[in-house]
């Protein structure tokens, strides 16, 4: 089986079409790799790209379109509702078949130290490529944003990984790093009162005591006048999707609040799913790489 | 997405494993095709190869291993447990990948076609490709076996839906037809009463009023002393596996039996699985094509 690696960089903008064009046409530019969605937000002024491709082909393509938002951005002129710190905002690399996060690891400290050598934008290296404590959170390590990047880079504990102590004066600096796949995961709830599904967020989640790679707060769907418990799977493997909707539906009865059902926002993998058909249908000695037919066809 | 077909021809050979890798070798030698699986069963005196590819590859591997076996299967000589007829006994097309039943029902007359004009071997189209009622059931076609087929060819009703009204002397005849995906799932319970299992196989199976896609026997497993619901769940699309596994859990409990598990033989088709967590997580509207990430690799 070939190895594939996802990766799904952000850039800072969202609103030019053109711009945005040019860099979907270097995400296609790259032999071995496959564009599968891109997407922007005007009112984040952000665009995500999501490519899968072997290692080499990964790396080559992350480095293109780094240089191209480097050309096509000026975060000293970029505005925006979501934090950045720069034209290519983040970069993460996720191990998708017969590749390990340690392939992973590596691809994000070439890339890096690539975009640095050639492009001069420094970057920090975050999530499971993180060298220093306190990186491993991409929210930590954007603090300050771009604005406030040039005097964070001179305190002692944040020098970048890659490159001097100051940004890329219109590219910024950026953030690159191998995590595991991400699942946008949604629970609806019977109920229009937020307060459950912020408490249920609460019980669930790993900062306040839940699951370790779940993180989950309590909205408001408008249209629907119904409260939902929003989250980020942030590692299926860790933490399978059934057992966050099970943990849901046992929390919610201590209000005596059902399910309605559950969303799934853009792409999961297939293993996170079929975990839970296992699961449910207590399947024994199960082998997902064998007896999945579309394994053996990719 | 390319168009995928899947294959799955049965022989008449499960003894002498030269047999069996010469036909592995015809399984290979077809570019575009690729063997996932074969095995034999000594008792039964049987192998069955499961392969994929397009459709012209297919059709092409189909009647390549067809000639293979009617050169190195003598049926006047064969014996075994399991009900035959030819020396390929049966090739079911299934359709995996954008491609439509309609599709296979074609290739599966293609192949018949050319077996009896080029192999002198004549066949039953059976299952969706059934030209006449009653031949969509193989076990129905088969009837007479290999011995009995020189009589039953000259019955006003059976004659080949290609070839003459008699069977080739050594390779017998053949049933070619398009089929669903079919995958063999057991639910293993709480007792060791094969009555219970029998009972439950009936009220779940199409054939004694459950479902239509269900065939279901009760069986022991002699090792685990427990009974077994034994199934082949002929159309997932039409019978999906949770609704068995939620069938076979409520009818047990009326002789207060639980279900210790379930055991999925060989391969599975990853919406069959797929279509499972989406039932029990109840996930709103969720595209299986577009929002597996999978599915954009193959």
């Amino acid at each position: 089986m070939p190895k594939i690696v996802e990766c799904i960089p952000n850039f800072s903008e969202g609103r030019d079409a053109g711009r945005v064009e040019e860099l979907a046409k270097v995400a296609k530019s790259v032999p071995g790799v496959t564009l599968l969605d891109y997407s922007s937000d005007a009112s984040h002024n952000r665009s995500v790209f999501t490519l899968v491709g072997d290692p080499d082909g990964i790396a080559e393509v992350a480095f293109q379109l780094c240089k191209k938002a480097s050309e096509i951005i000026d975060m000293t002129k970029q505005t925006g509702e979501h934090p950045r710190m720069g034209a290519t905002d983040v970069v993460p690399f996720v191990p998708i078949r017969e590749v390990t996060v340690e392939e992973c690891v590596e691809i994000s400290k070439k890339v890096a130290k690539r975009v640095w050598e050639e492009l001069a934008i420094p970057s920090f290296l975050y999530e499971y490529s993180a060298a220093v404590p306190g990186r491993q959170n991409l929210a930590a390590v954007r603090k300050g944003q771009f604005e406030g990047m040039p005097e964070k880079l001179l305190l002692d504990e944040w020098a970048p990984d890659f490159g001097e102590r100051k940004i890329h004066p219109t590219a910024g600096i950026t953030a690159i790093g191998a995590r595991p796949p991400l699942i946008a995961y949604n629970i609806n709830l019977d109920t229009s009162d937020l307060e459950i599904a912020n408490a249920i967020a609460k019980a669930i989640r790993g900062s306040s005591g839940g699951f370790k790679y779940c993180k989950a707060i309590g909205i408001m769907l408008e249209g629907r006048n119904i409260a939902q418990v929003s989250m980020n799977m942030v590692n299926c493997e860790g933490t399978p999707l059934y057992r966050v909707f099970e943990a849901v539906k046992f929390e919610a009865k201590r209000w005596g609040v059902n399910i309605l059902g559950s969303e799934l926002i853009g792409l999961a993998h297939s293993k996170a799913l079929i975990d839970c058909a296992e699961y449910y249908l207590q399947i024994e000695d199960f082998d997902y790489d064998t007896q999945v037919l579309e394994n053996h066809l990719i």
